[in-house]
């Protein structure tokens, strides 16, 4: 009986624990599920005969080493800075690990020590990063072996809300980790557009919109990612004239989130002087130049936004809540915190709602002086609150991958992404069948 | 015969020393000045008979133990992040210390070790910290006396070249650290105004300009610095309904700067994808939307900025080169670097030219139920490529501190700065008596 170690049972692990439950008797392992809240572990793992739930502490060292050791694989759902923790020990006892978060500059530096204990970590293999590794490495490798020369490589992924269960002029809910949402795109996006550099700053990151269109869903806005340009050695697409990945809102999401950024709400940098005791049209109104006039908040902000106070995106605005006049009750917060906290209040993911992950692909290619195009889309609705579509686009690709390696099915060793045709095509294929298919 | 040491001969360090070194023999002491360039320290020092130049790294413990234990007072004119290597000394030998920098953590730790050591770690006495806050707390300290109320106090300091010695259509030329004034402003500008906290992020700061009038130089634009709100603490006028500190430039300078902050041109934070075979233009080309059309380089910005190509403000964009045809030649350069690369080849200060400090403090208070008004402005103009403005307004004050506390002047300890009015009247009495002169 062979024994595969889960740490962390937090919101994505659903999918993954029931995934390998499923499959636990007749492949011949059990589960251990370990989490700092034991209540969180059973929640997951019910009474099912092939699981056991306890207390576990990553930062535990001695409690660290003998389940590590015990195990024959480690999937780690932990927080992405804890990973390496659990990447030590797997490399002192000369065990396999799973993970879905970036390769860290200290995981990467575990690689020579992995492959001489002929081990493989394998991170990036949940849904972004991980399910768009694997689907854009098939078409591309589909497309070399015809002896393409792709010309150009857009890539989209947004965790959504189903348009079934949305209740809001933002056609957005938090399905993640809200403070992400809010901060998201800081910094510079970097991409390649025709053999030319593009680099676009936050503060104009989201009136740089593409419009996706998705059949049956419509349009989406999408905005750049921070950092397309790294992809081309990751996809061993180094000469590549347009590579752009960003992120997918509904339609007009972004024109309004463009009024928070120019009014600096979503800065996460400082504290706002004496933040409880404002309310929130007084933290706009501090945002706002003393020198702007205007009847309202509303207008005022619609003057230094050069937008009409009537317009839809002011409209979305107004609906946060952001000018009522009630204290926000925080104290020390920062610009982002407010923000957040009034958000929270109406992108509420209710009992029964649905999440819903969209990703498109969009390749251009020249092939024997023909021109061609590939649009590959994934749609993934939650089943329930538990079987989000988050935690089954996580959860599958890590709980595949780990039946894999556990029973020999990936030759590679040391710190890998799953870029190789060897670990994505069976993942796709399972994928497929579990209802995580592209459609091109 | 008492032992002055001076360590760092670099650009502000001529004033300073010409002045301890006008006053040695007839006070009674040697200035040691210590440089990792002995040539700078030399050019400094000249030939003088109370003086010796000599090489000094105060990353070297033992010289430095040596030479501070020798001392009778240390004037620190090293890079900020260092002065803290010469005050643990200072301390350990029961040294007075006169810096011109603003009081790091590290410093401000130092307090109770120094005083019981019965020394002064005299920071912040130069110009900017410095000059203002003595000629701010003369003011503050003479209205209080009346029994005045201080409702506004807005203080703007600009190093400026003067205008005899102007040929650009910026005005304005590299007086110091040029990095510093392409990275200029960046965060969020804090401060009061009629009692209401007032935030104004990066992305617009230089959008919100306050007109700065100055007797016989016209008008400059006055924007906000980083953060006002410390100095309430600092200056002891906790409930001020108005605080506003600012920095000055020539009129128009701001509209034209902010096209570079719009484009992402001030950006320090990331490097230019084979930034030393663009051209200048490909670079700004590179931070405009693909979609924004136009005939050049400059129509395309104008389009960006919503600014007419013709505008005075995009006369002087083109005025700094950045639409130029020609390579940078700068491996990995950020967008910063770039910028600053153009500008030093324009914004020179040629031999001859004089550069200009411009301070002005303006107060509005309430005495006996009458409102009153103190505008206060400080002109200093540079006597040659040495004795630049700069060079005096920081030099003075420090060398006058110096001597002060050499000859027990100042009966405080610890870490102090230049707010209490033992230590701002005598000097700002002396360096009125060297031009430094406030006019009301």
């Amino acid at each position: 009986m062979k024994n595969l170690l889960v740490v962390g049972a937090g919101r994505s692990s659903g999918s993954l624990i029931q995934y390998l439950l499923k499959h636990a008797a007749a492949d011949g392992y059990h589960v251990r599920v370990g989490d700092r809240s034991v209540e969180l572990a059973l929640e997951k793992t019910g009474n099912h005969p092939s699981a056991i739930a306890f207390e576990f502490d990553i930062e535990n060292e001695a409690q660290r080493a003998e389940e590590i050791e015990a195990a024959d694989l480690v999937v780690s759902l932990l927080p992405p800075a804890l990973h390496i923790l659990a990447a030590r020990d797997c490399v002192r006892f000369g065990k396999n690990l799973v993970t879905a978060s970036y390769v860290s500059a200290e995981i990467q530096q575990l690689h020579d020590d992995a492959v001489a204990k002929n081990i493989i970590l394998l991170n990036e293999c949940g849904l972004d990063p991980g399910i768009d590794h694997m689907s854009a490495m098939e078409i591309i490798h589909r497309l070399q072996d015809q002896g393409a020369d792709i010309t150009s490589f857009k890539s989209y992924t947004g965790g959504l809300v189903a348009p079934e269960s949305n209740d809001n002029p933002w056609g957005y809910k938090f399905t993640w980790n809200p403070r992400n949402v809010i901060v998201a795109g800081q910094g510079t996006a970097k991409f390649i557009q025709n053999g030319r550099y593009h680099y676009t700053p936050y503060s104009r990151l989201f009136t740089e919109i593409t419009p996706i269109s998705v059949e049956g869903l419509g349009s989406f806005d999408g905005y750049a990612n921070r950092d397309s340009l790294a992809y081309r050695k990751h996809y061993g697409i180094e000469n590549i004239p347009t590579l752009i990945r960003g992120t997918l809102r509904q339609g007009g999401y972004c024109k309004a989130w463009q009024i928070f950024v120019t009014l600096g709400l979503t800065d996460d940098t400082y504290v706002i002087e004496d933040s409880e005791n404002l309310t929130y049209a007084e933290i706009v109104e501090a945002l706002i130049p003393a020198h702007i006039e205007g009847a309202s908040t509303r207008e005022k902000l619609a003057k230094l936004c050069a937008i009409d106070a009537n317009d839809e995106s002011m409209e979305m605005i107004a609906y946060t809540g952001i000018f009522e006049n009630q204290k926000t009750g925080m104290k020390n917060a920062t610009p982002a915190q407010i923000l957040q906290q009034v958000l929270e209040r109406k992108w509420v993911l209710k009992p029964g709602d649905k999440d819903m992950i969209v990703m498109q692909h969009q390749f251009e290619y020249t092939v024997s002086g023909q021109k061609g195009k590939i649009i590959s889309t994934l749609v993934v609705k939650g089943s329930d609150t538990t079987h989000t579509a988050m935690a089954k686009t996580v959860g599958l690709p890590l709980g595949i991958a780990a039946r894999m390696i556990l029973y020999n099915k990936i030759s590679l060793k040391g710190v890998q992404i799953p870029v190789h045709k060897e670990i994505y095509a069976p993942i796709l294929t399972e994928l497929s069948g579990c209802g995580v298919k592209f459609e091109e």
